[in-house]
């Protein structure tokens, strides 16, 4: 069997099909029309068919369709409470798009999606506790508990990024301070390094952010692999930053595995190798504790459609 | 029916019968005898008996037993792993209890225990999603997604007084720095009451303490009940602490309601109100996301029986 893959983002809404061994087929994207909730859900519609027609199969053969949206999500009702970035205000997607493409549709946030996605085709495969954190613009965290994601009331929980990490500390763009992704996202660093550029003009970290054209998230990694000082304790602070946070998440939880996606992750396996030592020394109760694994996300291109498609999986064993 | 629960402590064992309505009856305790967990287990067992007895029914009336413990529990295996106030290390306590007296048996650990308790008897009772927190010489918490315990692997999970409240922050007992138990314990709060004497001798925190025979986790309140200016900022930054704990789990769990227990939760009214406010004004989404209540635990003395009581009625329905 095949399941549908929707990813609706702000900018583009990817559709694809994708089977139980995580093959993916047929990916196609429309732009999307933020604000027009009858027209975007008919083109959802449009280029599920298109997808499933392409691929030489009938709606028949697809088990279900799964749709991450950026947003509050009721999954049980089939509604999209709020999602600022299309424009949803109370729409029931699902029983809409019933009405044109008749399957089972299961609905969830993208973040909590994606987290899906790596627990049933990615780097968690077969994991039932897992931990997902994105380092992005901001850091969005999606929480797998026994199989299950935490959705809080309304879907409005597993926002992992506004968990405290410095008491008065920085300003968040929530309204308070201290937050996880004051410092942890990849907005975070670039603030952080250009920080460290205007205290230390003579850093390697200067010449490396005027050679490329500008700070980005790789500028610390480039200067701290090639010595320099400054780079190295602010990707050591960084380091810091990011494990403390999932150190926190660990504790509550005990996943098996913790997976770092985001254009972050991709600093590099040293990077990677030195959250999982400060995790694996610093969680509570040490080495008496259950071990646990931080690994880099799998899924990349198609995370969406594939954290979807994962959505669809999952809605069909309740 | 009734249900026989059973209070594990470092000092004494305690048991009470319980009824579906909570209502207790018949508590009796005896000594611990840690280190021996034959004398322990037959103990418990005579406890029990003694209990249906007294109370003039048999072990057929009781529907199911259920124990609470302090340490790390296998709930599924019903074997207790660790537990060094009992001395207990890898006890099939629901094995051998059985042997004695053969009726369907839960074990827990005791703050989780204490969780379930107030959501099925006490300030969270109806509560599907609770947060339970323990304000004493360490800061416990206790976890419940859509009415079932967060236990993690090994039941090791839940630890949330080990989350990080700042990051390179005040040393934590637990070998790292930040946790949000260095900064909300009444242990905390003694040790920055004390800093706050030294650093404003003239403050009427001294006074007070000096009346009382000591620092205690009341002094602070007392004081700046009294208008003292020290105090003041003392429990207004305490508040944040405890404040900023609670909305990192406010933001991942989205609970109907937090329950605050321990020595601290009995601080009064405005201490709990002040909470409250914080954590309604800088959760995640502010007045566009779920509320939540602050507050204190109602059952007191005899929690660790009502409990132990709500974890054989938990495992009954299972």
């Amino acid at each position: 069997m095949y399941y549908l893959g929707v990813d609706i983002g702000g900018m583009s809404i990817k559709c694809g099909l994708v089977d139980e061994q995580g093959q993916i087929f047929c990916v196609k994207s429309v732009p999307t029309k933020a604000g027009d909730a009858d027209a975007i859900i008919s083109d959802i519609a449009a280029l599920c068919k298109d997808v499933v027609e392409d691929f030489g199969i009938n709606l028949v053969d697809v088990a279900a369709c799964g749709m991450g949206i950026p947003g509050t999500i009721d999954a049980e009702k089939g509604v999209i409470r709020y999602a600022n970035n299309i424009d949803f205000s109370f729409v029931p997607i699902v029983k809409e798009f019933n009405k044109l493409i008749n399957i089972p549709t299961f609905i969830g946030n993208d973040a909590n999606a994606a987290a899906l996605g790596e627990a049933v085709f990615g780097s968690a495969k077969g994991c039932k506790d897992v931990v997902f954190v994105t380092l992005g613009t901001g850091v969005g965290t999606g929480i797998i508990v026994d199989g299950k994601m935490i959705l809080g009331k309304y879907g409005a929980g597993g926002e992992g990024g506004h968990i405290t990490l410095k008491v008065n500390g920085e300003a968040c763009s929530c309204g308070r301070r201290g937050c996880w992704e004051a410092y942890a996202s990849a907005t975070a660093l670039m603030r952080q390094t250009k920080e460290a550029m205007a205290k230390n003009p003579d850093s390697l970290l200067n010449k490396i952010a005027t050679e490329d054209g500008g700070v980005s998230g790789k500028t610390p990694f480039k200067a701290a692999r090639m010595g320099d000082k400054t780079a190295k304790k602010l990707v050591s602070n960084y380091v810091k930053y990011v494990a403390d946070g999932i150190i926190s998440l660990v504790n509550i939880f005990r996943p098996e595995c913790v997976i770092v996606g985001g254009g972050v992750s991709k600093a590099g396996d040293d990077f990677i190798a030195a959250v999982q030592r400060r995790v694996s020394r610093y969680r509570y109760g040490g080495s008496s504790s259950p071990k646990v694994l931080v690994k880099v996300a799998k899924l990349s291109n198609d995370a969406g459609i594939f954290g979807a498609a994962a959505l669809a999986i999952d809605g069909m064993k309740k």
